[in-house]
């Protein structure tokens, strides 16, 4: 079997990775236990690690670790874009799972990831070469849709809630006459899941933070103004998230940068909040400050949800349990049948309705003037950031797994 | 006796109040314990409340809480620049002092807030006023002289590093040929020991961050980018540490907007890292991305450093027995005898020798080529990050102190 992980890291992303190797190694059908290095990317370079030298202790601790420690890629095998490409990469990775006679092959990811899944998994079928392809969630974001959230949104969410609360503290603290406003920029390029986990700050659906601006909903700045001012002036301060990806009504985004793309084709997005806090201080003359949290959201596994991780864990195990009963082309997906007392299992869903497609914020989970997430919204988001992570501590900072990589052999010639 | 707190929070300001009213409980000398509620600023509106009215549960947890618990202020008695006021806000405060019978003053601040201290001090020398003023050191800056550290930074710096290797992880992790940047800014107006406590998160003295700019050092554009390429031709990724004051030759600050200042006449600073990171992308052509941590630095109370706790509280405890000894006019200040194993104590400094001074990082900390700090830098700050909170959580979020604040009845007519 082989396992790789694809796309931007979060804290729990190697989680599902240990989940994945400690369920394989209960399963003899499963000889051996391959990690690809950097996704689709390594795997085309046959560069594939023998995880089953790794040591039990290691495997545990990536439970704890950030980060993608088989090292991920944003490379994508584009067939409608890119055909010839495509087609000489699927070749290439089909001659690499034959050489290492790879018959499983979990691939951890978002949106995009599953596609390449999906995409490998129909060649399997084509090619008649026996493999079983199950994908595994992973996303801060939590836009995949077909499953009730995804591991990593939890812990960033934990991560994203402590920091506003936090700051909203430090800012309360410092509000006198003149007036303050912070505004804290979060990640999510369409979907507001992450900005709108900043709610459970609030204590008791009170206090800050005050305004919440959802990529959902388009921005009208003259209502935006109109209630920081009435924050400011009710409550000497005013605490904004903004999800960096939030756009006009002509949508077009605030923060954007449209003269750089990444290597799927989206815009490059950063200075939403820059942009608000000049509209703040210009338009307003009360002092504003900026936080942009940017990668920390997604690597601040210190703050890992309990909960998160052992879904990670979850996912990883329900893949390959499936694979071994036979399954292919499906992802993992959590299912949960009660929010009070929470309980969530893993079922499966086919790739194909996954890939590419975008999960919202229902318009009923937010409040009506469409400033703040509502209670819906909460008694979904609450049981997700629960639970402490286990991590250890050395000389003041969290020690973290490393994996020690022995490679596999290569048998190949080098990629053309 | 008084206590009240002053400029921008830190995680164990608190710690350092909670420490001033329980070594305060302990003397019969003193009959009440008030504060003073956004430091002079309240103090001059007579805004006090009782802090025996608070419950020792609450005290306690004040240890663990960030931001200012009894409100803060960047107010300033300026008697340079503004004489008139000054000699009329001198006034008020001492009504304010003899009205309540106020015979012993804390005040926990920075550089400005000492300064303050000094002046109370000495105004009540001239006007015969019995009373004790003590400061008590407080800034994730650590820029205060004459001691060894200050309490906050510590905190900051654990914070700092703990992210730092968090972000350097997720960014390897994601490092393909194609090569990856991240730019991390830190705050620290002048003083760079924050943005050098990065160091920390390299493993036995190698890996990321790979580059810190420190506001001590001219930046030189032309010997980073190289630095920058070198190190993502060597690992595919680099992590810089840039702290937000950094200037270049002519003394420009990188991210300076020098249209606007603070109320102490600073210029504000951001935008050093988003400078930096359009500098990489254009002239690199690397893939760059920017964290901003902002205010999160000094409120990130569920990373404080246990050590930083206990000498916050330490400090609080000094100063209260320092006043009830009859001493006035000092600041609390760490000395430290030795960094392993650590040991540190309090010990008493000049006020008139603290305000407005400020203490940089000593040039032989720094490596030559001034892009990371030393062993000498290392051992100094290694033991102050040390020890980990102990920080209640409820429903996956800290559980933060707050105070009841019942007001102490006011006895003078409103401030002119």
């Amino acid at each position: 079997m082989l396992v790789a992980q694809s796309g931007g890291p979060t804290s729990v992303i190697n989680a599902s990775v240990a989940g994945v190797i400690q369920e394989a190694g209960k399963h003899g059908l499963i000889e051996e236990i391959y990690g690809g290095l950097n996704g689709i990317y390594g795997i085309l370079n046959e560069e594939l690690i023998d995880l089953n030298e790794e040591k039990a202790r290691t495997i545990e601790g990536l439970k704890y670790t950030p980060g993608a420690a088989l090292g991920t890629c944003r490379y994508k095998i584009d067939s409608k874009k890119k055909p010839e490409q495509a087609a000489k990469d699927m070749d290439r990775l089909f001659e690499v799972f034959q050489a290492h006679n790879i018959r499983y092959f979990f691939y951890a990811g978002g949106n995009d990831s599953q596609d390449t899944s999906n995409q490998i998994h129909q060649e399997a079928v084509k090619r008649n070469y026996e493999m079983r392809v199950i994908g595994v969630p992973k996303t801060i974001d939590n836009d995949l849709p077909h499953t009730d959230h995804t591991p990593g949104f939890g812990s960033a969410a934990k991560y994203v809630a402590t920091t506003v609360a936090e700051v909203a503290i430090d800012v309360g603290g410092m509000a006198t006459d003149e007036g303050a406003c912070c505004i804290i920029e979060i990640m999510g390029r369409t979907a507001g899941w992450l900005s709108a986990s900043a709610v459970l700050a609030r204590k008791n659906g009170v206090g800050a933070p005050h305004i919440i601006l959802l990529p959902e909903l388009p921005f009208n700045e003259e209502q935006f103004l109109a209630k920081v001012k009435e924050t400011v002036d009710a409550n000497k301060f005013c605490v904004v998230v903004v999800g960096e990806g939030i756009k006009n009504a002509a949508g077009e985004e605030l923060g954007a940068d449209k003269s750089r793309l990444d290597a799927f084709g989206h815009p490059v997005l950063s200075g939403a909040a820059d942009r608000l806090a000049e509209l703040v201080q210009g338009k307003l003359n009360t002092k504003t400050r900026t936080v942009k949290l940017g990668y920390a959201q997604r690597a601040a596994a210190h703050l890992a949800s309990l909960r998160d991780i052992e879904e990670a864990v979850m996912c990883g195990e329900a893949a390959v349990r499936a694979a071994v009963e036979g399954r292919s082309g499906f992802m993992v997906k959590l299912v949960r049948t009660s929010s009070d007392p929470y309980h969530c299992a893993t079922d499966l869903q086919d790739l194909s309705d996954i890939a590419n497609a975008v999960h919202h914020i229902p318009r009923d989970w937010i409040s009506e003037d469409g400033f703040l997430p509502n209670e819906k919204f909460i008694e979904y988001c609450k049981p997700l950031i629960e639970g402490e992570t286990k991590l250890a501590y050395e000389g003041g900072l969290p020690k973290y797994a490393v994996l020690d990589k022995v490679p596999v052999d290569k048998t190949l010639p080098a990629r053309a």
